[in-house]
Order: structure tokens, then sequence, then C-alpha cells
């Protein structure tokens, strides 16, 4: 294959693949063929094979493309509506009443497209939703050339979209079969935590994630309250709840998690399950610490997640990533916790492992599809450069982004979308705040 | 005065003045005549007064500048060279081999001009500075444009620059004299520590202090450990020791405090003292959680600071308010700690009143200094907008910085500083790190 001329040659200063791990490449290129990454060799031999796109990217550092592995879309258009209250007063008064009132399909087309639009300029390439009417998120994917794991959302109550949980669940399975083939679109299940479904929809969920060989993302163990109210009701932990029902599993995704026992951990490691570290949601709602150093060491994946835009308030994945690699060290109460190689590894190919996508993206290596960011380091704020990596994590920020590759195709150029237009979605997005702060207020 | 022509009237769409608490302005219009805010306004009413430099910034929120009050800005030439270590490895046997190898005039002129530039991009308009050659960072911050707090460094043993603490403290007596009338640089000293400075240097510098007025800056209880080896030695924990020798009042800044009891916070509030929060240093060296919302709910006036570039690593005040107002809420277990009204003022104006700056500058009132920064908000991360506070704190990014101005005289237009040339600081920066690299490899 290496004597078929590629589509593009990129000329990064350094590339980090990721896997192997720890490993910084100086002058070394990327060659992109279709959807895939076609080589990657130093940099006078790949100028070698025949490329009509070659790219010189000086100060430029490639990584693979992040990953944000938990999030909710289309509350982006909520992004700051209720700030610095209690997480009670927050969902009652403020949240709910608001999805209530306004989520509906225009809601979640417009609000799914600036998410979309914004991960695209924070050098995300991958994404995972949980949200209502996930049809629309599909089509919002598709159309935007972004890579998704769209988790059908499962509650024991009413939703927008869904009068119920049987019909909600109708709608998902629709879902896989519609988009079985999708190159960029994976499906799942997202029942929304052990408080919000019971066990007769759990069981059907095991039930159909096994059919459907399906990943299923799942809130667990945000607090200790819910922890408590769980031993209340269930006499067990949240965990060990699902564990007893069979979702935990190598395709079990458990977001949140800042609370871990023994207990809790050996379940996550015998199981295989991956954690989503969600670190500035649960600070910002004071939900607790994650010990990341602690699962990490145990073997467990970690992934990172943003969280939704109404409670975090941004999809800024890089910026996530630091806050994690500093938590973890305070809250392990060791400096060296959490290097930034590893903190990096949990930002692409943990959080590809986590979606069950890892033989296909998460890493630069041959073979796997070109989802790809590239760093601007031409930036005071980064200089000067000892270590990339370090750079990367502890000085850089999403404003370093410079470019974005999904399957091959570039999506972001020199900072500027290529198939979305950025002022009308600004401007989309300022008429629904014009029209939730006035109805609101009255 | 109102009656004269201003040198410049700016229309945004938002103004925070931060004094009053909580106020968000629409449609008003600040004047800037000379050095100082002249007018603020409603924007027709300003729009009558002769004014040939009108600039409107639609989209835009206008702060005071952000206040960086600790900090050791030649540091950033060291930027990402030693990460991921336990404190004392990375000190002993990467930053003091370091420092006792490369630190000379050339290195803090370089180093601190690195650092300027950084922190004016990044939307501060006064930094506060404790490094070696004070001399050399005054005559940065002179020609630099930007305004600064300039402490003498003071330790019991010989730092580069000074052979002794006499030394130091000499060279330190001659800047009160040579900038005592300076309008953007005000002098005071910076003993590093209550472990690295004996009782008589301590005592010493509460009577220059009182003689001259002047502000002193210290790290103090960063950390469990010095606390513990204070009790050991001294029998009496650091804060108390301070208070013993007559160093803490109103212009007395204790930096970092991740350890405080109940008769530390009794020292600080019946002292007036000022506490320095720097949580992404606090975080990444796995020093502790300074419990700001308890401090504030006590009435201490708490700043925020960046700390050293080499241990942070960036300059980036904004993200490091967002990092506090996130970080409050988790150790208080409240989510309403430290709203973002409150996480601005800690920016601004307690910055300012720690430095003994706040009747100059800190807020947006007619007849202080005219420190202004400008943020865009035309950014998809923002977007929409309800509370352009909460956007500021919670969504925004360094990279919204659009303008900023020091004492009436704008520094950075379009994200451009007009004072100072970034590539060369940037090549300048980069030429460091290739001897350093090189050498520390040798």
């Amino acid at each position: 294959m290496t004597h078929l001329p590629l589509d593009c040659l990129l000329l990064p200063e350094w590339l980090v693949p990721v896997e192997p791990a720890g490993v910084i490449l100086k002058n070394y290129a990327l060659g992109i063929r279709d959807d895939r990454i076609a080589l990657i060799a130093p940099r006078e031999q790949a100028l070698k094979v025949p490329c009509a796109d070659i790219r010189e990217l000086p100060n430029t550092l490639l990584t693979p493309g992040l990953i944000n592995a938990h999030g909710h879309a289309a509350m982006s258009l909520f992004r700051g509506l209720a700030d610095d209250l209690p997480l009670h007063v927050w969902l009652n008064e403020y949240i709910w009443p608001a999805e209530a009132q306004w989520v509906n399909e225009d809601f979640i087309r417009d609000g799914t497209e600036l998410a979309i639009a914004e991960q695209l300029k924070n050098g995300i390439s991958c994404f995972s939703d949980m949200y209502f009417y996930p049809d629309i998120v599909c089509q919002q994917v598709h159309s935007s050339g972004i890579r998704a794991q769209i988790t059908v959302p499962l509650l024991d109550f009413p939703v927008p979209g869904a009068r119920n949980s049987a019909e909600a669940l109708r709608q998902g399975l629709q879902l896989f079969d519609d988009f079985k083939q999708h190159s960029r679109l994976s499906i799942g299940f997202g029942p929304h935590s052990p408080y919000t479904v019971a066990d007769q929809g759990l069981d059907n969920i095991v039930m159909l994630a096994a059919q459907l060989d399906a990943p299923v993302q799942m809130h667990v163990h945000e607090t200790a309250t819910e922890v408590q109210q769980s031993l209340d009701k269930y006499g067990e932990r949240p965990l060990a709840r699902l564990a007893r029902l069979g979702l935990l599993g190598p395709r079990f995704q458990a977001v949140h998690m800042t609370q871990v026992n023994d207990e809790d951990l050996a379940l996550l490691v015998q199981s295989n399950s991956s954690v989503i570290h969600c670190p500035e949601s649960n600070l910002k709602l004071a939900s607790g610490f994650c010990p990341i150093e602690r699962l990490w060491n145990a073997g467990v994946n970690i992934a990172i997640g943003t969280d939704g835009a109404a409670s975090n308030n941004n999809l800024d994945l890089l910026g996530e990533t630091r806050t994690a690699a500093l938590l973890a060290k305070a809250v392990a109460q060791s400096a060296s916790a959490i290097d930034a190689h590893r903190a990096l590894r949990m930002a692409t190919l943990n959080g590809a492992r986590a979606l069950g996508l890892d033989s296909q993206t998460g890493s630069l290596e041959v073979g796997k599809l070109a989802d790809i960011t590239a760093f601007d380091f031409n930036d005071l704020s980064v200089q000067p450069v000892y270590d990339p990596v370090s750079q990367l994590i502890y000085a850089a920020a999403r404003n370093c982004v410079r470019h974005v590759w999904v399957g091959g195709k570039q999506l972001l150029k020199d900072r500027q979308l290529l198939r979305m237009d950025e002022e009308k979605i600004i401007f989309t997005s300022q008429q629904w705040a014009k029209t939730i702060a006035n109805k609101s207020k009255a």
C-alpha cells in the first residue's frame, strides 16, 4: 500500500501517537489516505511517497483527536442560565422547568449544532451524548462530520420526545437499525442513573445491550447522597446493585464515580468497566472528588468528559483534562499522580476504549482512522517548549487548537469551521437565549 | 470636569464595575481622560460629551483589569522544564540547580518580558512579583506600561544577585528610593517564607515595612509539612509566629494558606491581613486546599495569584479564577460557594486591596485609574449569554481577552501587544530553552 499516493501528508514539529505510551516523535510525518492513517515515518522518508497535498506545520503538535466521553450536547443553549446554585435548586427550579418548557426538536437541532461546533473548535473529534430526541442528534452528527456515540436516554418517567420509557426504548431501537452501518455513529443505551431507573428497566437494558453488543453509559455514584439513598432503599450501593443486575462489563461506562470504596473498586476492576471522569462538573456542583490515581493504579480505564455546558459551563476537553491532571495530584496527595502523558491518554485512547472504539481511533497508528488534532504552539503562553506534552496539558489552552481531521476529512482549518456556519450558529443561539430569558421572566 | 473633552469613550455591551458589587450595566459607556476613568454613564448621555476617539465594542464585556497577586515572573523561562515531580525533587534536583546555573540579569530581563507580555495578553493589568534582581524587573515593568508590585526577595542564604540577606535588603531599600514616585510601580518586601527567614530577619522587615509603609508578601502555610516543622522547631504554627513578631496587618499578604485552623482564621481576621490564593499551584504540587469560602465568610480579603509558570504552568488569571471558583464549591461542599461575581471581585478589587492599591485601581469607578480589560464574547464557547459574569468566569477563556488599558494607555489592542514585540519575545524564549535544555543534558 505504501506505493499508492497519499491524500495528504502532515509535517508537524512534534507527533504524539499516545500508543506507544510516552513517545514524542520529532520531525516525523503523518500520511492520510482515504479515512485512514496510511503512514507514520521520519520526515525525509515520508516525503518520498507521492502526495499532492503536503502541509508544513511548524511549531505544531499533532495528537489523536480529543474524545469527550460524556455530555448533554443540546444543553449548551442553557449555558449560564442558572449558576452557583445547590444541585436540587438548580434542577428543580431551573433546569427541569426549562427543559419542560423549551426542549423540542428545534431546540435539540440548534443546541446540538452549537455543541458540535464548539467541540470541533476545541479539538474534539468524537463525543458521547446523552439527551433527548437522539434521532435529531444523530442527524446533526451525520451532517457535521464529527464522530459520536449517541446514547438513548432512559428514565422511569416521561421526557421530551417520549411519553414513557417503553416509547423511548422503541425509538432507541429504531436508531440501532437506522445507523448500524454509519461510519461515524455508534448507538448505545443511556439509562440516566441508578436512582431514576428501576430494576425492571435495567433488566431490559442488560438483555438488549447483550443482544446488540451495545455500550451502556450511566451516571453512577455522582454524589454521596445517591449512595446513601441506595443503601436505604436497596440495602446495597448503586454499583453493587448494577453488578447484581448484570450491567457492568467492558461496554459499561460509569460516569462520575466520586464515591469509590474497596468493594466498588473491585467491581470496576473485575468487570473491566470504564469510568468517565468529569472533574469540573463534580467541582462546580460540589459533588465530590473521583480518586482517579487510585483507579488508574488498580487498572481501571478512565476517560474524560466535560458534562453538559449547563453545569460545566463549556465543552473544553483540553481544559477539563488539565483540571483532571491537577486535581488528581491534590486528591492523591502526590505531585507525580496522573502525569501529562497519562492525562493525554485519558483524553484520547482511554476515551476510545470506553466507547468501544479503540480499535479504530484514539491513537495515531497506521491503519486507524485519521482522527487528528493539531495544536499551534506559536503562543506566548506555551513558551518556551521543553516538553510539548507538558506544555499541552499544563500551559496550553483551547485557543491553541488549529486544525481537526475526522476520518481523514478536515473539519477545522486555521481555527475556522469548514462545514459549519459559525456566525449563523452564534446568531441562532442568541435568539434562543432572548426567547428563553424573556419567557422565563414572565 | 465633565465638560472637558474625553480622550477615549468605550461603548461596550456590558460593563461590570465590580464596585458596587453584583452590578451589570448594559448600554453604558466609560470615558477615559488622561490616566483616569472620567465618566461612567448611560450610552446616550455619554455620547454628548466631546470625544475624538469613540470605540464601539459590540459583544464586549468591560471589567477592571485583572490583578495577578502572586508570581515569579522570570521563572516563565523554566515553564515545563520539570513537571509531575514531588515538590522536594522538583526543587532540589531541577529548579534550584537551574536557578544557580542560569539566573542572571539577562535571564531576568528576558523572562520578565515574556511574563509581562503573556499577562497583558491574558487581561492582567497589574501583577505582583517575588524573584531575583528586582531592579531589572522594575525596569521591565517601567518600559512595558504594566502596573506591578515588586517585592524584594529575602532569604537567609545567598541568592542570584545577592551574596547574603544584608546585601539583598540594601539593594531593596535602594528600590524604594528609586521608584518612590513611579506611577505604576510599588515596592514591597518579599520574605520568602517562615521557614527560610529567621526571627531576626523578620524583625528587620517589621521595622522597615512600618517605616516605609510598605507591603509584605510571603509564602505562608503552603503545606501541612511546613506547619508541622514550625510546631516542632518553634512550638507554634507559622502564622502564630509571624503574628508574635508583628508581621501581620493590613499590608500583609499571606500566599497559599492551605492550612487554616480556627486560631489561624482569628489571626487573619483580627489583623486584617490578605490571603493570596493560588489554587492551581496548590493542586499541581499537591500542597492542599485553601478553604476560601470559609475565609470569605469570616471577612478575610482573598485575592488570586497564578504563582510562577514553572509550577503552574501559565499566567492565566482568568483560568486561575475559574479554578478558584470551582474548587471552592467542592472544598466547601456547597454549589453556591464563591459565586461568579465574588470570583471576579477576587481577581480584581480584592487583588488591589491586598496590594494596597484599592483606592487607585481594581474597580471601574470615576476617578480611579483607567485599568480596564475588554473581553470579546463573540465566541462559540460563551454562547448564548444569559449572564455575562457567569459566562466570563465559567465558560470564557483567556482567548476572549481582546483589549487592555493600564492607566488610560492601551497596551493590548485586538489581541496584539502595542508596546512589545511578541515574535521577538517568543524567539528569545526559545533560544533560552535550547541553551538550558542542551546544557542541562550535558
